[in-house]
């Protein structure tokens, strides 16, 4: 158990499952529950990438993943605490404030074997990891749920796990990511996030790193982008829509200053960052009043790219209006071109408009 | 009325819409019906361009398009040949073969005015063009279902729109596509295509570019892969799902030689192209028994890469068993690395195994 640098006290435990997948528990208390049943061992992934040699990037093949948990009854989801004499879920505590685990079907791993040999393309092993973390023991919620306390630990939980991580020698580049909503393929409801840490750089933060070795580009937008297109600000950070949205809704928050990652957040960054996030989704589910789905990455530096990568956070919401999806379909995905029909600085102004719940903060 | 250069007669003629817009008829034998009730004017298209500074890409604009036409009733569909009488369609005569008509709702137009001027990125006019393709007068159907010889047809046509649009100053790139089924977001269910003629080399291709100028990638898969990829062949061209497929069902179709595009296929390349998109379209269906939704794009040659290009169209299927869909989520989307969880060889074997409906040719 380790008290870790952060704004308030953030204690770490960590236990292993009968297959050797580890669970951390993360915590502004010390961790005391007693170990209950453990969830059943599950044979080794057996991950492996095969070169793309057309958009010249790795393809991940996981067949394992075909049999992934899909839609469980609430009654049986597996990121729930376990209940004494209950179903044995990923979590074997009967209570938690925040719990990281390796995936059950990961799509990278530390101990992957090498690649099939004879491929007509070249192959690798799926080196890395993958991780789930999981906001809070109880089933519903949301990030715009959750206190600014949990928020603030949450993104505590990330830094520790961008250090871990990072601090591999399988491990170049750390992605931890929300899918909410069925809309993007959500089958556990569990409010939840996961943690992709990639043996190389992918494409799309490749062009980031270029585009940072060139100058600091995300400073100078916040800097000169002025109000048209904020949704939410603090004294650190700022949420706003981009002026080049490939969502019509897409919104980014990023730190004022260009920091690398959130472990390198000062404390009213933490604490910033995690309001700005709950802010954001609050904003999006008073929009339609519905839960709003989107996908949301955290883009930090890969390693080595530090003294130039201005973090920032980026959300994806699929809806163009309250029913209407925006599919990616012939021109994005075969060209990787977006097209939009909607202003950035409308929607921001949209957004800005969303009355937020009582008592939120 | 032109014949074109093609294995049998290709004829086409133009019409010019009140709005301005072109449309061409194309057909084995002279267009001679007479002209009927033309389709109502639509305001001069405004779309433009904004620069997106850490994916390093263009991101269009065109907020027209939010009224697009979604989803008529088939008797308001705006790709029916028009009915003495009846409602006025996008095509004014009571009947054709193959129709090509300039989008009403473009993303790039040869006259898309100069972009706004003071954003905080850089911006541009979206010149260009967007057309529909219209495969046939009968309002259902599928590239399966067409007649090997209208196939043939559809194959000039593509050729004829590539020469006529490559050999405008303000184009680089064309992108021949078809959305098919709600799944892929489609709003008109007659049979038709896109075409996009890009301003400039889009992400994709600019990665195929680089690709084909170290070397003949595609030739040497095609020569290298062995029988355990493809789907169905003929002497000049192979239709199989590629070793590194980021889709579970994703079929490419490559002529054997590397010609940079439909424009340059001998006779019986066009022939076989034709019937090998039918063949793959007929497999999808028989897959499942339902009609498989995809995007299928044609890959060509950019402006000044035809010595090294070689051609190949790519089908992308949204499903992943009957009814599950396989979704881009965190990682396909915030860092464009594709995670799969089945194997294209097994993949391959299934589409192998689909029994043609009778009398397929």
């Amino acid at each position: 158990m380790t008290a870790l640098d952060s704004p308030a006290a953030v204690h770490r435990s960590e236990h292993v499952k009968p297959d050797g997948r580890r669970l951390w528990l993360y915590g502004r208390t010390p961790h005391d529950r007693p170990l209950l049943a453990d969830i059943e061992p599950v044979p080794p992934p057996t991950p492996h990438r095969r070169w793309h040699p057309l958009r010249r990037e790795w393809v991940t093949y996981a067949p394992a993943r075909q049999t992934r948990t899909f839609k469980p009854p609430p009654e049986y989801c597996p990121l729930c605490p376990t209940l004494p004499g209950g179903f044995a879920t990923e979590i074997p505590f009967d209570g938690f404030e925040v719990a990281v685990f390796e995936n059950r079907f990961p799509a990278f791993h530390g101990a992957a074997p090498p690649p099939p040999e004879g491929l007509p393309v070249p192959t690798a092993a799926a080196r890395g990891a993958c991780e789930v973390l999981v906001y809070t023991g109880a089933h519903q919620g949301s990030l715009a749920g959750l206190d600014a306390d949990r928020r603030a630990l949450l993104v505590s939980v990330w830094a520790d796990r961008y250090r871990a991580l990072l601090a591999r020698g399988d491990v170049a580049f750390v992605l931890p990511f929300e899918n909410r909503g069925e809309e993007v393929g959500v089958t556990l409801h569990h409010p939840h996030g996961q943690i992709y840490a990639f043996p190389d750089v992918p494409p799309v933060q490749a062009q980031a790193v270029a585009a940072f070795r060139e100058g600091p580009v995300l400073a100078r937008l916040v800097e000169r982008m002025g109000g048209a297109y904020t949704v939410a600000e603090g004294e650190t950070m700022v949420a706003f829509v981009p002026p080049f949205a490939r969502f019509p809704y897409e919104v980014w928050i990023a730190p004022r200053r260009p920091v690398p990652g959130p472990w390198a957040f000062s404390d009213a960054e933490t604490t910033e960052f995690g309001r700005l996030l709950g802010e954001v989704v609050a904003r999006y589910d008073g929009l339609f009043d519905r839960p709003f789905p989107y996908i949301l990455s955290l883009h930090a530096a890969p390693k080595g790219e530090e003294a130039r990568f201005h973090f920032h956070a980026q959300f994806y919401p699929p809806l163009r209006t309250a029913d209407r999806l925006k599919y990616l379909a012939g021109v994005e995905q075969a060209a990787g071109s977006f097209l939009v029909d909607a202003l950035p600085e409308e929607k921001a102004a949209e957004l800005r408009a969303v009355r937020l719940p009582e008592g939120f903060r």
